[in-house]
């Protein structure tokens, strides 16, 4: 089993009973997110070395996510005490037509005020045989693009590599800024979770030519990418079809030295809770590149992970 | 009845059920709260007229608050809309001899936000018998420390009574900045809650000589604050004894007309939710004022609506 | 262990969970009440065979009432299936010195509209060795009252005795109905709960030297109704002192042979549901009575079996 | 936008979680009901000045109701205070190929004795844009049929547009009650919810030739009704296919100057809750005509906002 | 209607609320379970008069069972008092593709130590007319073994017909245990659930020529079976497909007289409680051969009882 | 800071919500005790390296009480893993002069039967501070009495003081069993907590001179305790008394180098949870003596810490 590093923001999720809304509820129940925590999580699960670094405040909340994150097997030791607020959001949990909606409360949070003084990267990167990192760390504040990019120069100066999801979120920051950061971060990058419309719009490939096949657009999409980013050893990426907020298709596509690799479709019904699913699939991958599994077998174990983890919530 | 006008913000409140913590709930109760709302509320269930304005973003959260204040009857017609978060608290409600504990989350609210700009002040308080407002609203940032101020200005020109409840939050300001606030602030308030703890560390009277009867303590103190400010109708606090977070004795006070007037000690016992009870007594009080109850019947209201106030949450 | 035969109304109630109020509550328990009932359960619990007649609609409410009767080992084959509502009434439950409310809504129930002509009581009563009713049931409506009186005569002559809980209900008659109809049952009835207040109010004893001590009252006012009514054979009663709906003290009388005797007076903290205590205590003193238990025996396990039952819902 | 008028019974309605029944339910869903209060809330909703009369007992209750009226933004200073009962309705929620079942306690209902001498007409209904009624009303007394057909009959003479669904509930009155009434309110009705089934069994209509694509049923049976009471300027219905409790597939129609238009279909899965669907697709239609919305566009907005509401509870 | 008597162990269920995982619940659901209890139950709703037959301890949890028997009209009074535990087991409810687990803790039960030396076996079995039995009873001790032989003996004595579902459960004992049990047991029985597979692995028919359609096997194996054991007077089973914990399609067969008798294909969706589904078949099965049911309307009451017990937890 | 290791059974606890009971209750509050794990998780809680030492089968439960003691910072990685069974209670939670009742269900735990072989004791304890055993462990098998004097012995020669809470539990052994095992174990233990109640019963000290004043029986029992086993350091006990279920007065006790040192006497009001008051005590007292606080501190913290366990589940 391997020795994994993800930093990034845990977040605390308030969301509404199914079938309540969140302007008349009068209970939420109390969870915990964030792309990179869930990875952790996962990983640790699947029998890995995990250290989640973060930036928490003081306080009874701040216990309750050490609580649960150590609960899990994740190692917690390095995550930094500061600041006064944990990134929060408010999820109103969709049914069928009716689509979930979320309110973020992240502006000011311990970790997006995160500087690189606060941490020695030397040594809190050490001996790790993989980082794992998502572009939501970068959209939240100017230190952390800055920070971010740091830690990932040095990772490639100590050989180690890093795995990046792109996960843009246009509540964060603009195509703009976006596209800027992912452009200068590209080269050090070894496994990117990354769609044909991320590469459209967040690395300026205007002129993609897209197929009705959409396994043929992802291997002409892929095959360029990795043309010009000859660092890229691993791309992946899910489709999901969502006629309704409690019913998807879900399929996984996994790119490796010069060939797609795809799972079956699952049909996911009822969906008990959708957030998440992504980081579930985006951990099997990464947990089949660790242990070195076929291929094949590595999509459809990341594709099966996410699918069961939308049933639990 | 009266017109009544009060100006804050309104909260939301996420609190544990009896008996488990923030660290490990995995369900929050969701209700709303803060000092001016509170008040609001009770003087339209009183009988008054009563509008509240704050600013409040555009989302989910905010429908959910402006509903909670009409259903009870509160005009919301003035609200103003902008910004992106909603003031929150976390309360770990305490037991026995565990106290509660809160958590703010209210930096770079909407309301905090609020400048001048946003509003007619002149047509805004137009109209009304009474204004009401806290030391938590200009504790909250520096442009609604001048707009109290101007608003109180305003309210002076047009004859409109302010009642001012101190409420002063150590977490929000310190007592240097809340002392040059209330002192300047002194000269144009009517009905204001206080207590001689205030007097000294806001109001700067170093040299209270306290008795051991806590009503000859009062007695002095008020008197020599109406001397000194004679636009001073009324004073009104309240003593609580706290032995446990599941048991208060509380005794209410009114002084006016240059006498003390006191209610019956009340036992409450169990506590269901001690938040807001003070709003509740400030609530009571005013009710008397605007009714033009005699002093010992207003006292004794507003002390049993503070008290019933505990046993529903 | 005897057979006994309870009639009465059985009462589906929906209640606020403590600290909630009816007018903001989302959710509400249900339970299911009514003197006679909870009578015939405790009795059936204490190891009598238990009968209860009512009558009842047939609809899914009224599976629930039946499924709780036989689960608690009463005997429902006589209950008579008609009508178009059960008798409900929603309880807002108090706290501390905030009361708890009722709204009864029973106008109208399939038991109220209970004639003669829908019961053989010939064959309905025979074989019991007790009867137990209770003042509700003539106060439901007018033909109730005649077949209250029926069946009590009927009982007299076939030598079962009744006993009876005068429950005056303000809200369903006058003082004068009740009169009425308490003075024309007093010589039909074995054992009574009645209190001093009844005597005066419902039985026309207006002149009645009430003592300082509770004791001596009693003693007067019960020697002087048996020798009015030489049939009462035992009178019982409860002081309860409600210094708030959350804490209570109970004592328990009981007068038989020309004595009275007591219980300790028990401290009931914190009161989980005050709703059917009375019923407890009086099912326990039926139970000393059957099982020819010594008086003071009596009268102590009858007050406990009222002290526990405040501590379930 | 516009001044509207409801007037009806508002329900309280207590439903069993999904998953449980009536029979063995510890706690039941309190949420308040009945068409007219509905359509009065989603008007609110849309943006008209709504006005909602109702008669109502002066307890807890009430005060519950008020508050979600109000909350919502419906006026209803204009309820009348009276009577002892609030109409209510146990909802046992069916899932799959198990039906949802209803039982009403409405008899004796505060609204149900409404007569003429509590409300003047002329103020009451002066000044709206419209009047919302169904045939719940006339089918809870004899005296509200009077009073229904005399506030119509007052709404003609001010030139007020009376919108109506037709809504029968068999549980409540005849076929051929039902049929005297409708008829005779007909010729004073301008916007109608109505089927080809009301028009045979409550309005005389026996042989209208049904086609198989329902579609031409409509055109066919609209048409002919049209022809018969000029008055009516647009009739609306669904079409629901219930293969189960848990999956519905819903259409829209709208018919007006002889032209049906009608909405996509859509399968909802998984209903939340089945209740008000029809009224949230009355409240859409009444939206679309006050708006003066093109028939196509009223048609898809009603029937998704009617998609929408199954996913509420 | 018939006297009916199942004998086996009742069992504690506490399962998670869906969505939810044992190894994270605060809360479990407390139920009943046990296929020969949960036949009971059904024989009773049907208007049969049965007994239930275990062995208890004497504790609250026992109280609990008996209540719930009681509740829902089974005979309770022949249940053996003795022994310290309960059997229970935990249900962690599985949501599509995520199955259900069930971990079962009942060594040691009180009804695993029955033995013959506790009960009176002729009187206990005397003047019923149906035995319920099933293959759990003799999986959970070699002295269970005993007396289930025994007991069948004793009612083909007295010609009683015995119903016995195999209900093979492979966490109790090995298919060879099972296999020599079920073996010895065929010549007892008259109505019996059993598949294809049972017959092949619990009852040693090796060359079994299945079809492809699955009446046809079921035609050609029911057929053999009952030449081999002409003592069988009907056979039932069912089919599932599960492609999904949430989402089944369930058919129903009945054997009897040389026919095969199949109900219509039912879709059950969503299934909220999966668990009692086959025993609810057993029991419409029972019933329609106490009650002489056509056989066509025997299968298909009985798989519509099973559909529907799906659709309740 | 300490390393402590505690060995001994974690439990499922299985607790009835308050007010309801365990026959009629539909949930079941889910929790993790046993005296041995409360203890590591209070010490992990106070800044120790604590290690638990169990055995656990391989399914769900396990998984969540390994990630419970995980979460709180109880090391986990020596449990064993083998059997069937956790071991569990069900708790029906009393209130007021209602008891509290519990229903173990251990036999054939996993822990239960662990057996020398199963773990290499030598290694196990190496390099800790302190082992913390209770009278439970060897209360639960034979082999567990074998296995916990070798592993004391085993202590004794690597220096390694014990501490040990005699906690007899009389339904798990007989009294004369307990007192064999006791004596045999004085001589190896450091720290206890022991009442003269247990030196008479369960050590054989039947003379002991009891006082009126409880310290004084305290002083003079346990100076003869520490004349008899030199080899004890410090005695710790706590008084209770119980008048209600809901209310207790709780007073420490510590004796250390022959002086006895109290604590204030707490009233502990509402009670949330009684059950792990003496466990919390004694991690005070074991947190004292490993950070070498003043002896009156150690008292005051650990009764404080017990006091303000009762008021969390
Ligand atoms: N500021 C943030 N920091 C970390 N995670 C975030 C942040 N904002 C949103 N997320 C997370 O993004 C994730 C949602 O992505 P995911 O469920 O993987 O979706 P998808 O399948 O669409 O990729 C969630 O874990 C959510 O909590
Ligand atoms: N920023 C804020 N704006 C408005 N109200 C606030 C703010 N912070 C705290 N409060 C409110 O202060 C009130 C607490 O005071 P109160 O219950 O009256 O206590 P006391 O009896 O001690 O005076 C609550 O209503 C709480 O919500
Ligand atoms: N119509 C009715 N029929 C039967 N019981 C009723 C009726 N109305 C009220 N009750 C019952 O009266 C009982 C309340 O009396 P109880 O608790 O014995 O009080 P107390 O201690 O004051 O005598 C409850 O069981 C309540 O359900
Ligand atoms: N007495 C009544 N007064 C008012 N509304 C009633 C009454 N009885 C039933 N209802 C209401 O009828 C409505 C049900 O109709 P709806 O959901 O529109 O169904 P559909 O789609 O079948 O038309 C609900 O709002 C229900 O509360
Ligand atoms: N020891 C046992 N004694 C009695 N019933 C048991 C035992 N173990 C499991 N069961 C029961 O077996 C039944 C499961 O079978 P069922 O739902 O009929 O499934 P299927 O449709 O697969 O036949 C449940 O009632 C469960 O409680
Ligand atoms: N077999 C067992 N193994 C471990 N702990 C047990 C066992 N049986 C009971 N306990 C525990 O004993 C403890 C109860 O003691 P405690 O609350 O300290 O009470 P007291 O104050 O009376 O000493 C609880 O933690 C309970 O879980």
């Amino acid at each position: 089993m391997a020795n994994v590093l993800t930093l990034g923001e845990i977040l605390l999720r308030l969301s509404t009973p199914t079938g309540t809304r969140l302007s008349t509820a009068k209970q939420l129940d109390l969870n915990y997110g964030g792309a990179e925590a869930n990875t952790a999580i996962s990983l640790a699960i699947f029998g890995h070395e995990t250290t989640f670094i973060t930036r928490l405040p003081d306080h009874a909340l701040t216990i309750g996510m050490m609580r649960y994150l150590k609960g899990l097997g994740v190692n917690t030791n390095n995550i930094i005490k500061g600041g006064k607020k944990v990134g929060s959001y408010f999820l109103d949990v969709g049914v069928g037509q009716r689509a979930s909606e979320v309110i973020y409360d992240r502006a000011g949070s311990a970790f997006s005020e995160l500087t690189e003084s606060m941490i020695d990267l030397d040594t809190a990167i050490d001996g790790y045989d993989l980082i794992h990192l998502t572009g939501i760390t970068p959209a939240l504040s100017q230190s952390l693009q800055g920070f971010t990019l740091k830690l990932m120069k040095k990772a490639n100066e100590k050989n180690i590599p890093i795995s990046f999801d792109f996960n843009f979120r246009q509540t964060l920051w603009s195509k703009e800024q976006a596209r800027s950061f992912f452009t200068e971060a590209m080269p050090y990058l070894t496994h990117v979770s990354l769609s044909p419309w991320d590469m459209t719009h967040l690395l300026g490939y205007d002129d993609l030519s897209l197929s009705n096949r959409h396994e043929d657009t992802l291997n002409t999409c892929y095959k360029r990418l990795i043309a010009d980013y000859p660092n890229i050893q691993t791309v992946y990426a899910t489709k999901r079809l969502s006629p309704s907020a409690s019913k998807n298709d879900l399929t996984g596509y996994f790119y490796t030295n010069g060939t797609l690799f795809s799972s079956e479709t699952y049909t996911i019904d009822p969906i008990i809770d959708r957030v998440g699913g992504g980081d579930a699939f985006a951990s099997g991958i990464l947990h089949g590149i660790l242990s070195q599994f076929e291929p094949d077998k590595t999509v459809t174990f990341a594709t099966q992970a996410s699918v069961l983890k939308h049933y639990i919530s």
